[in-house]
């Protein structure tokens, strides 16, 4: 019995509106040029999408980070994907470098919603076959779907940053600023082979008190480590603590950088050497003079490519230490 | 075999964030106060809720106007209804005096989507279990979903309003200002022993050329009458072209009025008497000067009790002519 | 990264009973031969499919019209779809060029059905895959569907035909026989150049009045347009009153032609002077004297094919105005 | 933690058009009087129902045979179910005394449907909440549905009547007439004290040979039992197969007389004395002379009952031998 | 329009941990390796499963018999089901040479479940496109699935066997060991070109009484078959009654042999001279003396090839006198 | 508008086989004493259910941890739920003191499956209307179910056991025993007023190195908190870390009891003083000397009759600090 090779149907890729920065990056990368559409909003605020090419029998990736306005972001996504399945297509992927409502992930008091599930339950109802993430806030997040997603991790791409800068090692100490992220702390530790330390806040996340740090960061490199850049307070309060405590720099790393609600104002006056995020969100606030930019834009690219051709992804998440 | 009463849970009333003020009135309407819950967006447009009365076991009517910001009002909407499915609701109706993105009800250009259908469907996956809505854009809308839809008329609504001021026979003729609104002059026509008139326009909508009038309103007083008012385009030209051809006086009238894109100044420049919508939608908008409000209010109160109590809606769509 | 073709598997085109003449047609346009199948009723009225050639693997197309008697030709249809989703079709896809109980497609009055909801749903849950119908009596019936859905017009076919004839400009006027039509009459008069009129009725179609018309048709030659050909009595009214008004030469024309309730004596009385239907519809009645039938299988054989090759449909929908 | 009393809807009762006669007789046995509703099929043979009482809050239990013509019949149901549905019934049960397309409950050749279960998806997709069904032709029917269906069985019946004419014990021998059915004769012979005897035929039931008997019958009184009298042939040879080896007399009995085909002639030659049926089918053929009619009316009224007032059916499937 | 191969994915197949035998002579016989996995059981009973070669794209082949202990069996192939999904397997097709709960297929008594049905919507809800299974106790069973499902038979291996031994016709009487399994010894009776036998008992299977035969068996060879042979006590009993009435051999032939609760015991002290079961079940209890082994996995790697290259499996159900 | 009393539908209370003690203690707090049924397994290891009491119109809690043997204890449950459903109940609760397979909650590495949500995904298929559970592994496990699922907690049973001991304020240390359990240590840490430590491993779980202590625990007295004790190895091996680090006494708390793999004899050599458990799962092992058991029992009784009573079940989750 002969083999053969894998079926793959062609494929087409389009950009939506949040981010087209990373999507151009990702077709330039991936060697396959964006199809064209009409996204646009009406007056009344609601939007109409034209799909301007055939996708019949095509497998579409639709680039869409569901970033700010994540309303409006998510509708394109599933309007667009309601169009793709009218229309024929092979298969519908979505492309999330930002997973936006991913923390609303549990029912935290009661009569809460879970509203990461609905989105789940939405991107599937309207067509979805497949999604691909970028570090999702809860890796339990992957179970609120059914159908197959792929979800890259960027701690690799931070501990190569960290690595080539010298940054190993135990004069380097990895801080989760919230006692809910030591998970993700321990991953970069583990590949820059540093011990870790969290920050501890006595009341729950809401209505927090001041922190203090459990863990050695004395006369250490502190890199701090999250998943999502929001307002910029998490970072900033952490980064003081550290300071206090005696570590020698500073450096915060986030894969997802939002800088909502003057976050860039804080973070400025914060004592850290450096703020590196992925281009995973295009922010449209102002950003913080030390921040540097990684693109997961190849890593997605890689992916998207392994994925159409039935090729496992898993390599994707290897990394050497160095 | 001894009959028994219909079995009711008991019921609470919540209003979300689009048009409080029609919310009110429905809740004095009905005799039934406005249960309490905090909803708010976060600098990153995420919005979050939180429902901050027992729901378990009632009978839960969430009363939100899909209207501009349509998509932040819809999402809301949809996290509402997910938190009170969560929390053990016995039934959850949604009571949507606008239904945003009703126009997109079909697929008028290939590869399109039809994102009435797939508003339709998110409500079902998120845990909706009746619609309660007001002049649909098109009754086959019902169709879109497999749970009941019990869709309010405002016709009758009208007709009493301009029989009141005595407008009615012939020396009145209802004008649809397009060739799809049909139906809905022909039914206020009725009401008002009336003959109708229609603006035909060469070109579809979209692009369309000077229209010109089917049938007589050389002087007569013209009634024009759409069920979505949205940037004052087509009352504003039909009532030019009415007026042309020998109308005496104009009336325009529309379930729901959105005044967006300068719409106020249009229609003020337009020879219209009097502007009559519902209070279905809360405008943000600059309204019309000769704008009056007619209230929906009454008429969805008592479709909730009616409902509420397992009794037949029919007797709401009767009106008999005076 | 190189593209690939389209992924398609082996085609297999199956007709049912309710329109062999058609199917033949199709097949031999689109050069893909009927497969066999045998189809009886037993005196039970049970209906049994055997398909007696393998589907395992094919894209299947089944043409059924779900015309007169059509709760057997509905059931028929069914059935099959279930045989072929048993029997591991790589899809299942119904050609259904005349779709009953179409105009069932709303809650007209209390406590109605929406039956072509139903119909839709029974179509989706027995495993069809893809509906290619044409020319459907509301656009909105695709928005019942989630699975794609080809709606094919006819209206440029009829265009073809009137002005191969000279039936076209000025001269000429489109009139919907009932105000509930204006769309596909307004269609038509665009291809054709022609000004539209409307016939009215005061009371709804059910217990109807004496019709009169909005519009002019004094010296013109009217071509009435519908989409469904039932008992004649449509057109036979229309063209009384469109005689009446002065028209010097009646034209009629419908998509399906179902010829029912003595609708040939009817319309054999009536002043047109040809009625042009598709052969969508096999009907078992005695059709009127001055029929003329265009054909719709090349429509509908480039369709299937397209579908098949994974290409855009949308350039069938293109019509040059000639 | 007192108890309370079950919950209960109000109960409406209706009948479609198959069998209005033993829907009265339920009707008068559950003292539940019929409701309202006109279904009437149209020229083109399409069906619409009007439900014209209000259902809403109400369990609405909807009786239908699903005979000859089947599928006006099953697509009359569907369509009463959608309505029911849409008008907010607050359960719908589907009353079946006989269930059409049961037989084709299996795949007996390659690429065959299982249109029974069809059906059953049918139904539950239409909106149907729970079935009561009569002596289904396959106990497994029940296992197509995740809804309840409550089974009712007619040998105690059947049992009552021949015990009451002192046909039972050793002299009488129970005789399934095909090999398929020996399940059913067996439980009549336990409830009789009787022996069973078989019918055997050497080829498969559709290109059959002669049969025989293996059992013994001679000298004995063979009850021949069947759960579908369709054209009457299986019960004719058997009983001439049974007369040839000996029986003294003959009866046959099952649960639904179709009598299609020309049964009535083909039965009335056959040395049968008494030929015994349920009320389940209304036939519009001609019946055989010695006809004897069982009805299944009070046995379906009490189930009925039991299920409204939510009591367990089980005692109706007691027998207590006499 | 030139016709083109079927769509065909490459093919993996892997083997869970119930019948590891049975799968390497399928994997054999197709010519297919068979891929790896681990999949171990905690201390506490949970489950986990690796699939340790990527899926991605391929349609994949499970093999498990779910046989004792059913529930481990059963939990790790909807695990296993699980992992491929999730890996973007392109199918997963089941083989499952013993379905477990395939007894449990009605409601035999009051409020009992039909367990064969949940199994059928587990492995659906799971994932599985496809099963392929090996005489299943009930036909019916397929009708629980919505998805294709090949029921292979094992009826004409069995016939081979007694052909080839020379029990055929006249002299040889197949033997239904209970009064439902008639069908399957019709079935093998016709290949042998031999007449049938029955025992029946006066009670139902729980609680029987004493037995006895209908039909003739003195002087013939009887081959008794069923389609389970779980404890031996059908056969056992079975070959007591036939040999008191005059059988000169007894054989005993049954699909699957799970010999659980001393069968081998029980059937060496029975009067049977070969008991004859294919390899579908891995039994880790004794087995009786004069057992014999019929493979079926020629005939499931037969059919997995089949399904694989999309070509008809009808072939295999095809047998020739002998 | 007068309101009225929540309906409620009689309750019925059944235990499955894997914990009669806690459903034995459940019923008496609830003073809903357990209904029969009779469920057990067959030679060869599938499980027949049968309710021995109507549950027609009732609302069925049952009650199953499902523990060791954890497939047995699941599939026992999935049939109990389709045996009610089946026997129309009028909702079906599942109260699962111990939700086996949660903490395969994500895809840890490639191509896993997430067996925790599969099971969700089972429930809900089977018929389940509601979950209640207790201390679930990760708070998203939550989110797999679009069903409601009270998740009651047992941190404030701790707290007060500790608090009524004096174990409170600065002198206290509550210890992660891994770096991913600080949310639970960081909850009991609240209601005792002390700080929070972690034991962190440089290796994952799987593999793990000798771990260290983040924090302070010299000279206080440590509690070590988990969900699930297991092997006791992550215990016994953070207790003599905690041990060396200078800790003057230690206690261990836990959800869930399992003991499994000799896990009583590691945790009687380690320096533990008292390890603490809830009833929530009646393990087949030896336990360890130093054990104490806290009952459920009556949080989830109280849960039990509010969710019955439709009343709201947040007052269970408040905890006044003393």
């Amino acid at each position: 019995m002969v083999d053969v090779m894998p079926v793959k149907a062609p494929i087409k890729l389009f950009s939506l509106n949040s981010n087209p920065e990373i999507a151009e990056k990702i077709a330039a990368a991936a060697g396959v040029p964006l199809s064209k559409l009409s996204s646009r909003q009406f007056s009344d605020g609601e939007i109409q999408v034209n799909i301007e090419e055939s996708v019949r029998g095509y497998d579409v990736f639709i680039i869409q980070s569901t970033s700010y306005p994540v309303n409006n972001h998510l509708m394109e996504l599933l309007i667009m994907v309601d169009a793709c399945k009218r229309a024929s297509a092979n298969s519908v992927n979505v492309v999330m470098p930002y997973f936006g409502y991913a923390r609303q992930d549990r029912i935290a008091r009661q009569r809460e919603p879970i509203t990461a599930k609905l989105v789940a339950n939405m991107l599937v109802e309207a067509g979805v076959d497949r999604v691909l993430s970028l570090d999702l806030h809860a890796v339990q997040v992957q179970g609120f779907f059914d159908i197959p997603v792929d979800n890259l991790f960027t701690v690799p791409l931070f501990a190569k940053h960290y690595c080539d800068k010298g940054l190993m090692g135990e004069e380097v100490v990895v801080v989760s600023p919230k006692n809910s992220g030591v998970k993700r702390a321990r991953s970069l530790a583990e590949l820059l082979d540093a011990p870790i330390a969290i920050i501890d806040y006595a009341q729950d996340d809401a209505h927090r008190d001041e922190g203090y740090i459990i863990g050695e960061v004395a006369g250490k490199k502190a890199i701090l480590i999250d998943d999502i850049l929001n307002t910029g307070k998490t970072f900033s309060e952490a980064a003081k603590i550290v300071a206090a405590e005696g570590a020698t720099e500073i450096y915060a790393v986030s894969s997802h950088g939002l800088f909502v609600d003057g976050a860039a104002e804080k973070l400025d006056q914060a004592p850290i050497k450096e703020i590196l995020v992925t281009d995973s969100v295009k922010t449209q606030q102002q950003t913080p003079k030390n921040i540097a930019y990684i693109t997961a834009s190849e890593l997605i690219a890689d992916a998207i490519i392994r994925i159409h051709e039935r090729k496992p992804v898993s390599p994707l998440f290897a990394y050497t230490k160095g």
